[in-house]
């Protein structure tokens, strides 16, 4: 019987939680043996409740974009504190983070502020109906907007009716978009679509050029609403937004996770055309005026716009990267790494069963070093080179204990 | 031409923010001449951008349920916070916290966390669906269970599929709630219905011991769930929830606002019988892992469970509630005063107009004294005496303005 420290929470946790724990941070649906709970975390590293302490590469699975307990934002989130979190309105702060947010996002003539992901991609679709006084939402089939009835991956305790106005089309295929969108008719509120393509457990795909100008062609034909879901790449690939690099500006796009470095918040950023229709629906929660977040945040994107936060983290993700090609072909492995550098998916060629994947990371951890084997993960510029080089030795010793229990060649 | 500070602020807030601010911080929706940017709070009071300090009744619209920076509360969640907030996954806290609510709150087996009270609300009808594995829920007409499709107050950008599966019944009004569940037939998944009627602009009503039981009657008849939407008035009537007194025990419970006195955190809590079903949801976020909001709750709820400061709380509020009686007959005015004395709803009566509500809150506002003219008020622990005199000596003065000015009879 385990008496680890996270056995016994986990215990613990069984009791008073369904199922033990809900949601994307329930480690079992990573693999088995991956521990639950932490009790520390500092730049890029993260300490378990058991003190095992891990190179981390994700990043609480978005949030911590500039390294964990960064001192600029976190000081700027206590100051704040000290003075005012949730009052009987908001603060300075609020405006500062909006006057920062629109003149930072392409296309964003304003900005509201929110707690969840969820939330914000939620506000785009009200204004998009709002604004265009339609109801039919494009989004592309399997993609991520949140765990809310009309969009969550689940269908557990979903009405059809919370997705009866939603279609589906493909990822990069401009034809299915005009298909959906045809289908829509006169009732097209908006088209929604991901940074990039990030579902789970299979390669990503950054968005051609073609398929972005489509969707803005079409929203511009139908005047409908173009709406980037930029919650988990906001902020990480380019400080003006996931598509800026593209020349693709949306109308409406949604942040979240990265935006304040870890602490709580999000936001909806619109054009002038999405003013009005912003104006006119009510949408709201208790701590969405809470200055703390919003003096993070503000530090947050002046780092990542003033520095080179994000080039570094690139140049460590590249880094990564080529080095696990190298410690992998040893072994006659070939990976299919995908995304971005700095929201790496690491799948192995020919693991469809995710065995070889799942030993890996299992044996990583061991190692110190805290990877997923399905999910795409993160980089933080936190990430130095000695971090990342102490990852490959670990990633290395990782290969060679599967490979001693058979699960690939030595 | 306005030169304050918050003139100015809302001039910038103009440019970048539709309308100029959101939801129900928006503080024209009081009424003309509200501050709408705070710089402080300390105790039981908020002190305005132009430094303007005022006795607070608002408690940031409900979550200050213990005085803005509580020391113990703050102090508890920056340890945390100095250790990890948002990490790869939960602390300790969230097992702690869990554990908490369970032994505090009536009736909850399990607990699940969220940020905002419309999570929480969102859950718990999921949860209900997925549970009985029917659709439709019975909602108190008017009542204000959160600010997303399913049930904001305001239908602009929401479809009529969004309320599909909603059905209406009347406050304390059995027949009327048996109707709507005759309508729901075999297709009944849960009744909600909040701690008690705290409708905007209207008296305030507790609900009868025979309209819970008659909710609860037919949940058990029909074998669906009695949600209980606690957010509003959560550990500020009853730590035990605010149903505790009239022995009806919900299946279901949504609590936020006060949980973590200000620190941004919502709950879900159910009895064994939900339990499998609230195991089958997919619901998550990014931040509601995020140990330092858990850490503020498990001291704001031990300090009400373990102090004298909600009985406190309602002898504050008694005594403000008869000194407004008071002040007011003097003028010959009739004040409607409606709900638990610790959340007052403070009515003129004869006043539909509420000509002179507006212009009592304005005078009162500029004696030192932030009142809302029609939704109900909060008053906090952190009230003492003293305050409560103070500022029904701020009342009387207010309503001397007031009469100088021909609104009321001197």
């Amino acid at each position: 019987m385990s008496t680890s420290r996270d056995a016994q929470l986990t215990a613990r946790a069984a009791k008073v939680i369904p199922n033990g724990m809900w949601g994307h941070m329930a480690t079992r649906s990573i693999t088995a043996g991956y521990p639950q709970f932490f009790q520390s975390a500092q730049g890029c590293r993260v300490t378990d409740v058991d003190g095992r302490e891990f190179i981390d590469f994700m990043c609480a699975w978005g949030p911590n974009v500039l390294g964990y307990q960064n001192e600029r934002v976190d000081q700027a989130a206590l100051a704040q504190l000290a003075r005012v979190d949730s009052g009987n309105g908001p603060t300075e702060a609020l405006v500062e983070l909006a006057e920062l947010l629109v003149s930072t996002l392409d296309n964003a003539a304003w900005a509201m502020l929110q707690k969840n992901g969820s939330d914000a991609t939620t506000v785009c679709v009200t204004v998009a109906r709002a604004a265009t006084q339609r109801r039919k939402l494009v989004v592309v089939r399997g993609a991520y907007h949140g765990a809310v009835p009309w969009c969550s991956p689940s269908l557990v305790g979903v009405t059809a009716e919370d997705r009866a106005h939603i279609l589906y089309c493909e990822w990069n295929d401009p034809a299915s978009l005009e298909a959906a969108v045809a289908e829509a008719g006169d009732d097209l509120a908006g088209i929604m679509i991901t940074a990039f393509r990030h579902d789970l457990g299979r390669d990503q795909e950054m968005p051609t050029v073609e398929f972005l100008s489509t969707a803005r062609a079409l929203c511009d034909k139908k005047d409908a609403l173009l709406i980037l879901d930029d919650v988990r790449a906001g902020f990480r690939l380019d400080v003006r937004g996931s598509w800026a690099a593209y020349g693709v500006s949306p109308d409406l796009a949604a942040y979240s996770k990265a935006i304040a470095n870890g602490w709580p918040l999000a936001a909806v950023v619109g054009s002038e055309r999405a003013r009005e229709g912003a104006g006119k629906i009510f949408t709201t929660g208790s701590f969405w005026y809470g200055a703390a977040s919003h003096a993070a945040a503000i530090e947050t994107i002046k780092i990542l716009r003033d520095t080179d936060a994000l080039a570094h983290t690139f140049r460590m993700g590249d880094r990564f990267r080529a080095g696990l090609d190298r410690v992998t072909a040893v072994h006659g492995l070939k990976l299919r790494q995908t995304g971005p550098s700095v929201m790496p998916m690491v799948l192995f060629e020919g693991d469809a069963d995710l065995k070889i994947g799942n030993a890996f990371c299992l044996a990583a951890l061991n190692h110190g070093v805290y990877l997923h084997p399905k999910h795409n993960m993160f980089l933080s510029a936190a990430h130095t080179e000695a971090d990342i080089d102490q990852a490959l030795a670990a990633a290395e010793l990782a290969l060679q204990d599967i490979a001693r229990a058979g699960v690939i060649k030595g």
